[in-house]
């Protein structure tokens, strides 16, 4: 499957370059520090701005947690919500290891003394296997280098540091107005395997150059977070590590946003144009998958019950091995919306399989499944991205989810993949 | 993977031959009425017994229901908890089809003439594709034969009938004492895929000669399948058409159980250890299945945590490839305790995998993953039947969960299942 997906169109919205150096006044770098054996492959990142910004997190919602979560959450308790920095890495989680509070301290602490900032406003992250002693030694050793490398096409290299079985690089930026004033934010993401809605699923991390309060940039986050990566699903599995943080620095000169209203809507638009492209591109790039898989659900009685039951169908194991085989087996896309935990009247349902090839109408209502063409059937199936559209007709709300196909080798890259 | 599992000893309890025979006074037969084109497997099978049994069954929670599950609940509903028969068939789930409810009816009407029976005693169950439309002329033409061939040996052909994707016949039966008298429990069931936790999770026959009433019954089944068969997952997903029914005939001659007390649990264990291995075969005949999971956790506060954790484990997509894998990579387990949805403290939990070849101590406490030896793992993880076994050390209550691998054939018997 071709990774690159397709880029939705908003008005008053363009993609540019840049990832996390898209914003105004954001440098970054990325180099291999050891961690990594392959010495062509990044494993330490960086993203550094030099005016405070105000900053925010999603964490995991997994009881065992990366000791970089655990610190990243003390970091902005103490610094009021204020960074400068991050610092993440791939091929070690830090995670389940009797030291690594102490480890990840260590680390934001070269980092800031690279940098010559306070060790709060660092941002630490890892991604990698659990349970592995992890040591600050490759750290202390390439620090310097890190930070005197920092500039605006770094991004690259930071978005290269934090892929561990990710087949492509994930950036995507967006420029916009904000009382007239040209802002841009932007973010790279990391993903593939154990990611599953109920949390904030994956390494993650934004910037902006717009001006927006921690408590404004803090109340987005969480809101974006549930309808974009909360609504991605590879595997099902919840990781110990997974975050998604923004820093806002102010660069644009825009009045800072520090309530609901029109400039907030423009700046929360722009967050979730971003977190959704980066979402897609996650499904598209799940471990082994070769379709992406978008399930749309609208005439919800509420937002809850939308993303339940299009979380449901994209979850289901059967349904990602039907997208894998082109088997119309439209039983089983029924089966998942129907073991959906949510109220709803199954007999009103409306469902479609489309794609670029075209659209088949597999049921409207009554749940029974209507006669189709086979042939047309494989040929909608056969395209690389499937959309499967539900229309309860109960309500006015709407969610999307996504993710993809389930292939042998997921199976083959996780039953081997500390190697 | 040799799919005969290790059976548990339970004193008091000896396990016998017959299935849904072993009872006194039921006749079974199974045969092939075209609906398989391959002339050689049974499709349809029919349990039945002259005495009029007291009946209770749980259905799927999903909310498209199959034709026969809302049927079969109608009949139990009409005839007051009493049913003389089972008709069951394999290849079609008539789920989603328009006329569904009365071909399930027309089928069950046939029975009942064949049986001299009223159509309200007969339970009625479907496995197959979903959304397929079904004749009852199959039905029609065979029924006479079937019941004519009902013999006590006819056990066999009854569970050979309702295989979809099974490589096994599933039978277990056990005889057991209440009150002085002997009395057997048995019976039936098939699984393989779309085996999920939250539900009534396959298709399941039970009978005995134990004169139970008809709410004790329903207590008795109810409680067990949350133990049991609501601990079992294979590939997360809940079908249409999943129930389990148990008849009692009072054969046996104890005076009929009609509360709680020591004759009950006599019962209620005998159902218990019967539907316990029932639920082990079925992990281990999952569709593409190499290895056995039973995950035990002991030490909770509550029943529903131990089982919440236990089922979170054998659930993880992570967890299965690992198995597959002979990976020891500990953190997926650690990971899949930590995203359970309920309350306890981390950082109590001790974690062991073991196996015929031996132990490893994976994490006492702290959620710190010990060091262990790669080749002893190596050895543990070879064996066909694995155990993760987690103590909270956070109460008295306990419950176990079964699963088992991910793997290449899982996918693809999945990716062309109707062919």
């Amino acid at each position: 499957m071709d990774k690159q997906i397709r880029m939705e169109e908003y008005a008053g919205y363009q993609y540019i370059e840049g990832g996390v150096c898209a914003a105004q006044g954001f440098t970054a770098n990325g180099l291999n520090c050891g961690l990594n054996p392959d010495k062509a492959k990044n494993d330490l990142g960086m993203v550094y701005s030099e005016r405070l910004c105000t900053a925010a997190a999603v964490y995991t919602t997994n009881k065992v947690k990366g000791a970089p979560v655990l610190v990243t959450k003390r970091h902005l308790g103490m610094s009021g919500g204020r960074a400068k920095a991050v610092i993440v890495n791939s091929k070690n989680a830090n995670t389940c290891n009797a030291d690594g509070v102490e480890i990840a301290e260590k680390i934001s602490e070269l980092a800031a003394q690279a940098l010559e900032i306070r060790p709060e406003e660092v941002i630490i992250a890892s991604t990698g296997v659990i349970g592995q002693p992890m040591s600050p030694e490759p750290f202390a050793a390439h620090m310097q280098e890190l930070a005197a490398g920092l500039s605006r096409e770094g991004h690259t290299a930071a978005a290269a540091a934090i892929m561990t079985t990710d087949t492509v690089r994930k950036e995507v930026a967006v420029e916009f107005q904000i009382a007239g004033r040209k802002c841009r934010l932007g973010g790279m993401a990391k993903g593939s395997g154990m990611i599953h809605p109920n949390m904030a699923t994956t390494l993650n991390f934004i910037t902006t150059d717009a001006a927006v309060s921690t408590e404004m940039l803090q109340t987005a986050l969480s809101d974006i977070v549930e309808i974009t990566y909360n609504c991605l699903s590879i595997d099902g599995d919840t990781s110990t590590n997974d975050m998604v943080s923004i820093m806002a620095n102010g660069a644009a000169g825009n009045p800072e946003i520090t309530m609901d209203g029109t400039e907030y809507q423009s700046f929360r638009q722009a967050l979730y144009i971003v977190m959704a492209a980066m979402t897609k591109m996650l499904a598209a790039d799940g471990e082994g998958a070769t379709r992406l898989l978008e399930c749309s659900c609208v005439g919800c009685p509420d937002r809850q019950t939308a993303v339940s039951i299009a979380k449901s169908v994209v979850q289901s194991s059967l349904v990602k091995c039907l997208l894998f085989g082109c088997d119309a087996n439209w039983g089983r896309i029924m089966c998942a919306i129907g073991y959906t935990d949510v109220d709803f009247d199954i007999d009103k349902v409306d469902v479609d399989v489309a794609s670029a090839a075209g659209t088949i109408e597999v049921c409207k209502g009554n749940a029974v499944i209507l006669p189709f063409s086979e042939e047309k059937a494989a040929e909608v199936l056969a395209e690389d991205e499937i959309h499967i559209n539900i229309n309860l007709h109960q309500g006015e709300e709407q969610a999307k989810a996504w993710g993809c196909d389930l292939t042998y080798d997921y199976v083959k890259i996780n039953g081997d993949y500390r190697s």
